[in-house]
């Protein structure tokens, strides 16, 4: 079924919903989803709304300037206006570990995420062979101190050129610059193999470990400039027992960190998310 | 602050939320919380709008009416309007059990629980003096095969008598008639101590053990004429391990009972719940 | 690190875990697990022990017979020695969905699981790619109703030519053969896609969603002539709300069913798992 | 049944659990359960071991001595001997938060805290007539900067006059001294309301709200002069949604702080922990 979806934000105020309602219905819209929600604390409004787009009274192209003209303004909202075609197109950077990259790669195979994936970016040669078995292309761009700001180059023209709509990062284990992640503002979704903020950083397995906690976890957020810290979009935990080692709680670690990823990635593609300021507001 | 909460259903056609929304906006409503469900494979539409009351431009008790004439007719909608004041009247069931009650009660202590607590029925005196000790009124109503009829007559004048608007089966462990539930539709919440629909009827704890599983749990649900089969209105899980036994089951189990209980009670104060045919719709 | 496991089971008794270290100990065996259950009820008593192998004064092809001279007899064990080298050899059975399969392959190519994998076979050919691609041989025997019987023929061929240890159903959709389960008694790991007891049988999310429950689940088993009744080896559930369709009811359990049947066949593997009767008791 | 449980901790070494199964049977001790864990990276072993008290061939006030001739020495161990009997005897500080109090309470009138509570301690009257209504004296000791050295002495002075073994800190929001702290070294069971180490200090659902983090948690943990660092016996976490407010994540959290609270002072009273440096090993 071919959609539509309204991502909007606005200053706190009556008769939003009532107003994009009765837009959507003015052209003949058959609402799917609605949801809102309302920060009080911000005197924020959150909207997300769905329609189906083939009985829809508006051309695709004209929605956008129509709903501005028509509602948008009066409200002072900002907004995105999402189709769920064609696709969008997502690149995964990896670099040796497997258990997230296999994962995405098998519910894509199975047309369980509706993405485009032209292509996977790694530091290592490692994980080409698998890859290649999904038919899809696996680029080689090693890192290193010195050669750090030329192998982003390339990245960016492979961005460039297979115009790239977000990026996802599997486990990658290297520092984006500043101005990479400024080029995808909010589009780029990593995991982070702790249970955020509690382990902040490298090596929380360690540090779980050296504190003795009784769950671990994994989070996936949208990368800042600040380490660690961007708006959250999933997380989920594991229990663990005070027998298991480190590599133990790698392993149990692993298989959360694959699930909230996978997880964050859908609900990027369902266009579920909304991130204002540091925090997201998940529409599910 | 007090605020006024619609519950919708009605056949699913274009226009609805559009039309909802208008009649709120035009009578100055400021719409707090609204959640829409389509089920495709009944064609029907659900819906839940809650908006704040003391700037509405229509006195309480004009509501109804005039959404009936503005909205509801249109859409052949069956609507319920609930206030959150005055406080439904809720009426606690149990036997000796003290799990599920003692948690009910200290929520309400707490404040957490927006209800009225007029009375407490047993058919035992064992939970006597903690349940005074809250300040409510206990009484005392033996049920035996013979007195079953008369019991359930001095129960229902009682539910007369103070007005009470729901029952809460808080390990009850009787039967209650097909007349007594008919008089409380969907309004009766009973705790079944498993994970329905594995384990129905009596004993769910040693069928559990003897079946080997991995996992118990509760489930809180309507009370409907067949047994354990009305909607279910939320359930929950808990591990164990092949070393527990069928004591030890129960009394894992009994955390997962009053967790679920309090649960679906707050959900039914708050009026999140809806319930068509054998299921529910949860607005949260 | 090589390693003896030693899986017993006998009447319950005094001096049982003083006998078995004992005879440990006088060998000069380094302890690394040791794990007992009883089970009061029954009688039984259960027990796993590893030890590290190279500084234990037995050769590994003598322990056997002296652990029974020296300590079997005296408890009227029944019992079971393993080694961590060579590893198992397991067989997986697939269909077309390839949410397990795949899971399996990641752990097992990322060295999580100690087993080796001579084969993989299935009804269709959907699979064969991916499977080729981690270099595991694939067998396509289509099964109908009139060549089930040839084909369960040629499938116990290929277990016995690969010296297959245990298979796993990895959503294998077929119904075996009382006499190959016969064959691989307790060896037969299957995943079924609900929360058993409940929704025995065909089609459990359709049957889930019209129950309406609020958590739906997965359940790994040793297979047995009963349908869905063998020994529970692992369970795991995830909530649904009423917005799911039947369709993402199966993707939601989809990734229960894959972790769920990964983390059996570790149970498995690494031996932790004791089938007594219709039970199973996992030392972890 | 009385039963005998006994608590050990050494360097690692073989022939331990040869030596103390040993010890038992020589006694005549059926043992009940028996755990083990070795600490690789601190070459440090643990151990618990319960029996049967009733047959055992050595007198209770022999059982310790005889222990240490006959194997605690020879492998320098330091050990704990405890019995099911008499119960221990805990005490409970509170505040004016009533959810951790009421769901110790009601677990001990129902039988399923193994414990005796001669007394609770708060700063305030509000929580005094429940806790009457149980049955449990309550003294109100009025803590500010100004007397806390001379409340602190109060309570030091009735926790000898009734002989405490235990404490149980259920949200009482008094930093405690560090002359009470080593009086009762890992006897202290504190719950605070955090997933630790994320969110120490004051104010964390404050705290993981601004986060925006989509789980919360709680955790207990034996007091020690460092604020929220000590050994974590306990954590549990509760989903959140981006709708939650500060107050809605504090009730939600307050379910898992009272689950939580109950499950650790269950396992302190079962003797199922071993508090070693700044982690625990549970037992169970």
């Amino acid at each position: 079924m071919n959609k539509a979806i309204l991502i909007i934000q606005c200053p706190d105020q009556k008769g939003i919903v009532a107003a994009v309602s009765q837009f959507l219905y003015s052209y003949n819209g058959n609402i799917l989803e609605v949801d809102q929600h309302v920060d009080g604390e911000m005197g924020m409004f959150f909207m997300r709304a769905s329609w189906e787009l083939d009985s829809f009274g508006l051309k695709k192209e004209d929605i956008k300037t129509q709903f501005q003209t028509e509602v948008g303004e009066k409200f002072s909202m900002q907004f995105n206006l999402h189709f769920n075609f064609p696709k969008p197109r997502m690149a995964i950077f990896v670099s040796k570990l497997s258990h997230c990259l296999f994962d995405i790669l098998g519910r894509h195979h199975s047309g369980q995420l509706a993405v485009d994936i032209p292509l996977v970016i790694s530091n290592h040669e490692d994980l080409k062979p698998i890859v290649a078995a999904f038919g899809i292309p696996f680029y080689t761009i090693p890192v290193t101190a010195a050669t750090k700001a030329s192998a982003e180059g390339q990245q960016m023209e492979l961005m460039k050129s297979h115009a790239i709509d977000f990026v996802v990062l599997a486990r990658y284990m290297q520092i984006i610059s500043p101005e990479f992640i400024r080029f995808f503002p909010n589009r780029i979704i990593n995991i982070h193999h702790s249970f955020l903020p509690a382990f902040v950083g490298a090596k929380p397995y360690h540090a779980a470990y050296e504190r003795g906690v009784k769950i671990i976890g994994a989070t996936a957020h949208y990368v800042t400039e600040e380490l660690d810290a961007g708006p959250i979009i999933e997380q989920e935990v594991a229990r663990v027992r005070h027998h298991n080692t480190v590599p133990e709680l790698v392993q149990i670690g692993q298989d959360v960190e694959k699930m909230v990823l996978s997880k964050a990635i859908k609900f990027h593609i369902e266009r579920k998310v909304l991130a204002f300021k540091n925090k997201t507001v998940i529409f599910y």
